[in-house]
């Protein structure tokens, strides 16, 4: 079995100064799959008061910690910055995330890589992108690209995530009616309708196809036909038991 | 021109408690472009807060609050539920957010949507729910699905901003070296290489080859080539004037 992808990706912060921001990165690299912190000289009482927090998982306390970037990606023949567009011009190619992600997908299937995300004031700094092969960018609004620092995290580990194929095959998807139950549905309508006085099936041989069309057009769910049909039965007996 | 289908999508924030929440998912609307916040019931204080904070955006200003879900969505045609999988056995049909992002970029082209975000606590109640037309799921680990409400608004709106035609021609991108410059670098190196006797052109025909296919696996930028090329001239010259 070959080793999951998810485990040759690190997350590398830089400078981060704010508590909430290192717990929210790691919150949403546990809820993606991904485990391997690490971090670049944290403000230490940022560090702390992450690891300390109510509910600060086995990943944050597994985080490792390094004082330059070249230590904490040493170990990674592919290293990515996120980045906003802000003003500067770059010398390194800069992909959107699409795309990025499409890159770093291919080579974590037998390599390891690295992702970095500079301070929450300024970004990856000019050194800190000289260890980069190349960018990544989120497509955010050029008037407002400064995203939250968990959640650019959240949004480049979802893009990493994605599955068009497995979104197709999704197993807790409801299931639709059968024909069988939906002609079933259909024909206890009829009835309903003919005894109400709605529509004289009978004469206008169309209404029945009408019914049927309505019927398909509802898009029921297995459990929601079961249901529609409880209720046109119940109605059906009413009708016919007016006195009951 | 036709209206900005983004401008179609109302984010429905119901009973958040925690004001940084709401203000984390109004900055990721604002950073994705969408601009449409509606709060029911939000724990009051945790709006005043919200709105009072230093940095809230007009869009948290302009945010509409209502009593309950039946009014924040009477102007949509299809509401849709953000929901972790839980332990619940959902009647509606529910989809991973790849594919109902598609479903719902393609309602927006032409009518109004909301997608509804529940409480940090107890996510979307069965009240809620049966409002929405289908749910929506992010792909998340099973063993922990429950994402931070920021993150989660921030993903959701990502999807809907994912454009892969946009991004393969991203024009920040660095453009890469021409042929000639290429050929030129190589020539240069070539000169250099033999003036300091690592390999002898003149006899080893193939040595040509292997020192373009070189240059070219180097994937250079325009503006690297030009450096490159800046460099090997001055070891060139200094090699051909060695005591200068």
């Amino acid at each position: 079995m070959p080793p999951d992808p998810k485990q040759h990706l690190a997350i590398v912060l830089i400078d981060t100064r704010n508590p909430l921001n290192i717990g929210a990165a790691a919150r949403a690299m546990s809820n993606f799959g991904f485990f391997e912190l690490r971090l670049v000289r944290p403000y230490s009482v940022a560090y702390e008061e992450a690891v300390s927090a109510v509910g600060a998982s086995d990943l944050l306390r597994n985080a490792r910690l390094f004082d330059n970037v070249a230590e904490a990606v040493a170990d990674c023949s592919l290293i990515v910055g996120a980045t906003g567009l802000g003003h500067r011009v770059f010398e390194h190619p800069l992909y959107r995330l699409e795309r990025a992600g499409r890159l770093l997908r291919r080579h974590l299937q037998s390599a390891r890589a690295a992702v970095l995300f500079g301070s929450e004031k300024f970004g990856l700094s000019n050194q800190d992108i000289s260890h980069c092969h190349w960018l990544l960018h989120i497509p955010t609004r050029p008037e407002h690209d400064s995203m939250n620092l968990g959640q650019a995290v959240a949004v480049t580990l979802y893009e990493l995530s994605r599955s068009p194929a497995a979104a197709r095959r999704l197993p807790e998807a409801a299931e639709r009616a059968t024909e069988a139950e939906l002609e079933r549905i259909s024909l206890l309508l009829e009835q309903v309708l003919q005894l109400s006085g709605y529509s004289d099936y009978s004469r206008e041989t169309s209404a029945h196809d009408k019914t049927r069309r309505l019927v398909h057009r509802l898009c029921l769910t297995s459990r929601d036909a079961a249901i529609c049909t409880g209720m046109l039965r119940q109605i059906l007996w009413k009708l016919t038991h007016p006195a009951g």
